[in-house]
């Protein structure tokens, strides 16, 4: 017979699955000796039972009231008991926390008796029947599914009848009132009287618990969060304490640390004479722990003690929930705490200084996320502000602009200064408005909305929801609350905070930020403050430095870039794309590449790219000397050099109607024609490119050949590598190397000079990975490019489907995470693993990189890391993050 | 030491990677005791360590020079002799034969002194010189690498002089002369004199042949045909026998049976007093066998014995070369011999009937292609034609129609009759025109141009590349030489034999055809004529299905289209693509769905939809009654179903600039421009529309069931099947089949009937096959879409690329045939293989299939027999084929 209850005593915290959080902590609470009211905890596997069943397994009821039994006895107590009742709450608790399930059910085995039991026992007969009333209440609502405003209506109205506004106003006769409305309520909905039987309530609590893992609210969670619906949840049945039996009672909350500095010391709030839903519902104001210490300095001290031990215990901050029962105290859960990212690096560096832990533990104990808010842009703390509103931080940093309320007028008002996109919500029409935005604000949506999921995936700082705010596109104003801003005024949203600012407000780079790109530290800073973070940074950064086995590099197309890069520790260039050399004043150069006619006009028009592409790539590698520079050769459609087709059709057809047509607008019409393609992404680029256009990559390889020759005569260490993007068979690669090889070679034998340049390609074709064992065969290195491996694994293109319905399949589950943003382990991923183990089973020597947006992504870089590739690539910014993950991938393991 | 040379009797034909084909066939007969002159193979493992060292491996004369020795004890002659002197021919013979190697030296071992004795022993001066001075030529050129128009220069220029125009006519002097003349001419090129020396001839004639196997045309043969560089070329040295000493001796080719018409019979070609490149040359026209009876019973006899001993042990149709030398038969090569497509069929029975080989061996001996050349409309050959000109045949079949020149024109007139769509060279826009065109007729590109990929894709009769034609836009008309035919005219265009014809030549159906849909056959077909074939056919199609395990379907969306592919032995629709049934006249109502602005607005549009889908539905399912008809809802991405972007940018731009915009157009391109995607075949398409449009999968899935109740009300048995397209994850297609499941339900109740709809997905992406083991456990069946899959895993998309770069890469040797014609097994055939096995690890029962074009492909079929999945859908025309080729794969193995 499988054992489904287990007495708080028996467990401890690794019984995770089986107890839950809450179950497992409080356990381990007892194995510490704190003091814990007795209980135990009906674990996930009867709820899995009942799953399966429809019904709760027959072992169950009879195993619950034996451990009742234990419990009376012990306490000495009864449930229902006409003197001194036992009284037990009813929680959930599962391996994860999820909204949407039942919470809690309090003094469960009170009744028309043991309320008498109770009033007695504490000498208190209004404390009796309100937790009598409480429990008509949550039983009411939570078990029986009853509308709660029925039972507050009720509340009201006996208020109202006695004249006062407060609850603790109303005396013992008003409760006892109010016990009957409450019964007669539950009748009346639920068509039966509220049980009598004590063990009758605990079994209906048991089984709603239960019932509730599969409530609507909480299932669409677990889709969003990935967690099995196979799960279940436990139930923790727990010896009542009350924190409502007068002044030497009380109920709080604690932190061992600040979670939101990070400074040491406890951190919490304490309400004396209240239980915790009162607390939650604010109905007084709470007392510091420091004011608690002149109210009840015994219970102070033990709770000191308390938290003394669980953090030496479970060796990082702990957030607990206690109540002090008539002088004494009780822990009633406790969990490892969430903190903001200051007290992240703060307290792992404080725990390494109080030799709690270890440097890789403290390692372990901050994100590359925390890092990167820490290093995100920052309104000026010292400066005033105007708060209009506060809504959802939906992709980090400060940005101020002038108010538009239209895509279009966003683009054009963006030519003359930063602009803040405001709209109810975005759809993918407003793209190009949101690209030209500093910042964009919506008063609807989630952060899964268009707005949010588009605005993390350009990097734009964004707030959502922001309820308070109107948007009047008919008056080209928004009004919040009072304050009326048009077109044209400024404003400044904090994507971090979600606060919304009405003016300017000063924005300054971050102090982590500063240090790392400038080596800038304020010599005193303020304790508490960012600035003060530096230091801890700085030594989890340079651990993970020490640690890691991933190299970092970064994908820079230019010499600053590449600068910035090295300064934030970038160990070469994973990716420069050529192409963006073509861009700007050089674009009438590539037209000319691509409108060539003949042989002879190709050519011209590539010698005259050489010598500017030779002086590209001279400063780029003079920039990283000594580290690698991994060059890509020309990588898109040749067609996204010209204008737009549609535009130019237009531009051609109203002049065809004006009689004022330009002969060049039909010729570079025609070539645009003749070069459109339905799907660019799957069409005429990357290598293919190479094997049709004579000379084109001869032009760059050469261009880079020289490069190189010319800096090792001028004394330097160029280490140029050659990249070969969109292969698909190991005969692409084949040919073009042999090309390349050819060319190398001769500019070596011109300039008298030695080069080793490796040549390698990028791994973005799911058949690339597929066949990298041949592809190993002519590579020297690989680099996935995992953003193009993404789109084509999923058969979706970044731009069109981001904004279409990514924000679809994020609210419905099919993503957590956009796969662009994060890699998609299982299908994506397995094909990086293909590619890295078969790749090496032909040259065990192979290096392995990954230059897609994932290499600065944390999740990503561990992936990375446990795949066994050498380096990642990212942007400049990005490599602090990834630096700080691949050092935490490291002491993962 | 490695013994590299290996005498004829050694042998056999099993050797073929050691001795290639030309000497283990050699070897073979041989050991049969066949007439074979006595010779020697150096193998291919002395070509590989020649390769390999870049020079013979040591061994190697050594060996050579002790073969030579025990051929001379042998036969009491030697190399050079002064009376009666060996002389041997020296031949290349790779395992597969290759165009580009060096082919052929005769009479090695002839010198200034050799000659005087093989005069002497042939009692023929003539004769000896002329074999001298072929051996000097044959020298000069393969081995020495000679201009060989030097050779015959000076042989026309002796002609001159002589006053003659045969070679026969010059007589020993004229002969003699020769020989010094190409002795001079070899001094003077070569820089050195003729080796008078045998053995130095034949170590160079050796060599030449080792190095011949990396001439760049050889390469390039073999990069385009992916055969290894590695495996080297084997060499044949072997005795001459002459068929050039008079009337009692000749040279031929045999086929044991006819090869064009498979007629039992040997046939060949006989030419008395010759050797056998006098046969290629054509010098004198060849004699039958027949002939060759009346000329030299004896011999022909002999040839008789040899061909049904050959037939016999080779258990097929051989072709042979032999030699007749002074009434003595000698065989100089025999293999398997290639034949036609009737051939192919008449033989495989012909030689079950003789109890030569098993049914099984037979299905072994014929091919789907030759299948489908069999079942192609053909111009009846009675009929009279006027030849335009001859181009390249590049989709089969005989078309018949009205020139149009102009896709939208195109698309018109075949509303009034037959057109063929004549163009320079076609696009993806024209794919409209292509569709309604009978046949398409390009003047240029090549077998991998659009036209050409695109034609054969959807099996329209097409012919490319044809120079002669002038395509003259301006003026409607095409000129042909002096002919010139204006828009209107009648044209006929044969896709098999590339020519163009004027005016209408009559058309008929193959025979084979007629047999396969009509079930006619002719009561007494002419013997050799392609009606006689049907009994052949039909034998084997019938084993085929006994002996196959892959099930075939057809893909078909109306009903028409399944009753022929039922007929055609389809046993089920694979894919039935809904979206064809929006177009033609409903294109409104689809535009009605995409331009719904309200929820009750796109409602209506659906339910409009329903009814006319419903009763598709019902058609399609009576017309498969009792097999399964697996139905894919909607994919293509909706902004197929409206005009053209660019087209309806300009005109209303035009119409701006006109004043009189038509507001019905503003809108529509303001949906268009909402659409809008940069690479649609990544974007909003197949599930992806299921979950972001409400209603629109809900409406075909009710379609389907309320079609599949009212058939079942109406006694049928109706086999509907569920597919969803485009699925990634396993969440898309867990949230699809959730409504699905719903809707079907409902109508279950609602009819009152058991509906038992299976709901599948396909696998069309790189994710879905590496999730497989995920998605199956959501899924009945997996269908394989090939295309997609090829597109995504390759990255390029097949309208964009076939054109653009296709012809390139098959030139080039990426591809030996495009990979969305045959599957490419190590890509795209990985992937299936992945989802095969995992899908079926997760859910053993799980229906596998494919309905990509592939499944109508021979090597595509036997790959997928080889995976293990259940069935092949593919067009209705291809299903004779495939099953065919899933009979041949089951014989197989």
């Amino acid at each position: 017979m499988t054992e489904y209850v287990q007495p708080f005593e028996a467990g401890d915290k690794s019984q995770l699955d089986l107890l839950g959080g809450k179950g497992a902590n409080l356990a381990e609470m007892t194995r510490m000796g704190l003091p814990v009211p007795p209980g135990f905890t009906i674990t996930t596997e009867a709820c899995r039972a009942f799953l399966e069943r429809g019904d709760v397994p027959p072992e169950l009821p009879v195993q619950v009231r034996s451990a009742m039994l234990r419990l009376e006895n012990r306490l000495g107590k009864r449930l229902g008991d006409r003197h001194d009742p036992l009284l037990v709450s009813v929680r959930s608790g599962a391996k994860f926390s999820m909204p949407g399930m039942m919470e809690t059910v309090l003094n469960v085995g009170l009744n028309d008796d043991s309320v008498l039991g109770l009033a007695e026992a504490s000498d208190n007969e209004r404390f009796a029947y309100d937790s009598y009333r409480r429990l008509l209440q949550m039983f009411g609502r939570t078990v029986l599914d009853i509308d709660g405003a029925r039972f507050s209506d009720a509340l009201d109205e006996r208020k109202t009848a006695r004249g006062v506004t407060q609850d603790v106003d109303l005396d013992a006769d008003d409760m006892r009132a109010l016990v009957d409305t409450y019964k007669q309520i539950i009748a009346a909905e639920s068509g039966a009287a509220f049980p009598q039987q004590p063990s009758e309530q605990l079994t209906a609590c048991i089984e709603a618990v239960f019932a509730s893992w599969n409530t609507p609210r909480a299932r669409v969670y677990r889709r969003r969060e990935r967690i099995p619906d196979s799960l279940g949840t436990a139930v923790n049945v727990c010896t009542m304490v009350f924190g409502n039996l007068g002044a030497d009672s009380g109920t709080g909350v604690a932190f061992t640390r600040d979670p939101a500095s990070g400074a040491a010391g406890a951190y919490g709030d304490y309400l004396p004479d209240a239980q915790g839903e009162d607390v939650v519902a604010g109905i007084r104001n709470t007392l510091s722990l420091e004011e608690m210490h002149e109210l009840d300095p015994a219970s102070y001290d033990d709770l000191q003690r308390v938290i003394r031990l669980l953090e030496a215990h479970y060796r990082d901050l702990c957030d607990i929930e206690f109540t002090v029962e008539r002088g004494t105290l009780w822990m009633l859960q406790t969990r490892v705490g969430k903190r903001t990212a200051p007290a992240a690096f703060r307290i792992a560096t404080q725990l390494v200084d109080e030799n709690v832990i270890t440097m890789d533990e403290a390692l372990s104990r901050v994100s590359g996320d925390q890092l990167a808010q820490l290093m995100f842009s920052q309104f000026d703390p010292a400066a005033e502000r105007t708060l209009l509103t506060t809504a959802m931080g939906a992709s980090p940093g400060a940005a101020v602009g002038t108010i538009v309320l239209d895509p279009q007028r966003a683009v054009e008002k963006a030519k003359d200064g930063p602009v803040v996109l405001v709209r109810k919500e975005t759809n993918p029409d407003d793209l190009e408005g949101m690209i030209a935005a500093a910042g964009i604000l919506t008063s609807r949506g989630g952060k899964t909305s268009h707005a949010a999921v588009v605005a993390r995936g350009m990097g734009r700082t964004c707030v959502v929801g922001a309820e308070g705010v109107e948007v009047d596109e008919a008056n080209a104003r928004i009004v919040c609350g009072d304050v009326t801003l048009a077109e044209g005024d400024t404003i400044s949203i904090d994507g971090t905070t979600g606060e919304v600012f009405a003016g300017s407000v000063p924005v300054v780079p971050s102090p982590v930020m500063r240090y790392l790109t400038d080596g800038v530290a304020a010599a005193e800073p303020e304790a508490g403050s960012d600035a003060a973070l530096v230091p801890a940074v700085d030594r989890l950064l340079r651990h993970a430095d020490r640690v890691r086995r991933l190299r970092v590099r970064a994908n820079a197309d230019t010499a600053d870039d590449a600068s910035r890069a090295r300064t934030l520790g970038a160990q070469g260039i994973g990716l420069c794309r050529t192409e963006h050399m073509f861009l700007g004043e050089r674009r009438p150069l590539i037209e000319r590449v691509i409108l060539a006619d003949k042989p002879e006009e190709l050519k011209a028009a590539l010698d005259t790219l050489l010598p500017l592409q030779r002086s590209d790539f001279g400063r780029l590698l003079e920039s990283m000397d000594g580290d690698p520079v991994t060059i890509r050769l020309i990588d898109p459609p040749l067609h996204e050099f010209l204008p737009d087709r549609t535009a130019l059709s237009v531009k051609v057809a109203v002049a065809r109607e004006r009689g004022d047509v330009d002969p060049e607008d039909v010729r570079l019409l025609e070539a645009i024609e003749r070069l459109h393609e339905s799907n660019p992404m799957l069409g005429l680029r990357g290598v293919r490119l190479g094997i049709v256009v004579p000379g084109l990559f001869g032009m760059q390889v050469r261009a880079v050949a020289e490069a190189a020759a010319a800096r090792i005569k001028a004394g330097g260490t160029p280490r140029a590598e050659i990249m070969i993007p969109l292969v698909g068979s190991v005969m692409e690669l084949h040919l073009i190397r042999q090309q390349v090889g050819h060319v190398v070679a001769e500019v070596a034998a011109t300039e008298g000079v030695e080069l080793d340049i490796p040549i390698g390609t990028m791994i973005e074709l799911p058949r690339a990975a597929l066949t990298s064992f041949r592809i190993a065969d002519e590579a020297d290195f690989f680099s996935f490019g995992t953003n193009d491996l993404t789109q084509t694994t999923w058969g979706f293109s970044r731009d069109d489907v981001e904004a279409a319905f990514f924000a679809a399949y994020l609210e419905q589950g099919v993503f957590t995470v956009s796969p662009f943003e994060s890699i998609d382990g299982d299908g994506v991923g397995r094909l990086v693993r293909i590619a890295a183990e078969e790749g090496r089973s032909t040259k065990p020597d192979l290096k392995l990189g990954v230059c897609g947006e994932h290499g600065g992504d944390p999740l990503s870089v561990h992936f990375f890391h446990e795949v066994g590739l050498d380096y990642v690539s990212c942007s400049p910014f990005r490599v602090p993050v990834a630096r700080l993950e691949a050092g935490r991938a490291a002491v993962a393991g």
